[in-house]
């Protein structure tokens, strides 16, 4: 069972942001920059492209909805993504609030980040995001 | 018309990996590492969840397929997946193999990629790529 598994049970604590019946969103613990999301499916699958087309798309349609709700609590040009996979073996999709090129550099971390601003955010983060009818 | 259209349309050269009806796959030409290739929509859209839902996961059905085929060329980890688009407004997927932690830099580039090497390189990717039967 993956870290990611055991927060979407439930049995690790996480600020979580959305979720539905196949995907679990919630922030980065280590942000790069704040309102860092990490998209998850519920199913484990290490490698993202292991992942079939028609549930790989409802990822992304996921994904998409998250990134409308974080550009909507952090005003940004665009919310960046990406999917690196060489840590943890459970396929994750990094949302990232880009003002600046350069906001997606994996190597600067918030430093510090506080429990109270994570909680703040990823209620902010949360209370735009709209799931489908 | 955005540079990347000039792409599809032929008007600027490019290291062409494949396209479908929908998309198209070249490399990029400032490549990170080797095999470096970016997927573009046809139609011309600037931030990527501006697509809909559908036409999102046939272009992620269709990255798949050209990170399938980096993966045979390059052998790798995996191939990691990321969308910054604050450069050029046409919607881009970098996907890069990644051999280790830190090979999704942005700040790295290959020095001086060589024209012939880049040409090897996306005949490499593209023998291995399979369209849809």
């Amino acid at each position: 069972m993956t870290i990611f598994s055991k927060i979407i049970a439930g049995e690790i604590p996480s600020y979580k942001v959305a979720e539905d019946d196949e995907f679990f969103a919630f922030l980065d613990i280590n942000p790069i920059v704040w309102g860092h999301t990490l998209v998850v499916p519920k199913q484990e699958t290490d490698y993202i492209f292991d992942i079939d087309d028609a549930r790989l798309g409802r990822m992304m349609a996921f994904a998409k909805k998250v990134a409308a709700a974080i550009k909507e609590a952090f005003p940004c040009r665009k919310v960046g993504m990406a999917v690196l996979g060489l840590e943890v073996p459970h396929a994750h999709i990094h949302l990232v609030p880009l003002k600046h090129e350069g906001d997606m550099d994996f190597a600067k971390k918030v430093s510090n980040p506080d429990p109270a601003r994570m909680a703040e955010t990823a209620a902010a983060i949360a209370s735009h995001f709209k799931p489908n009818p």
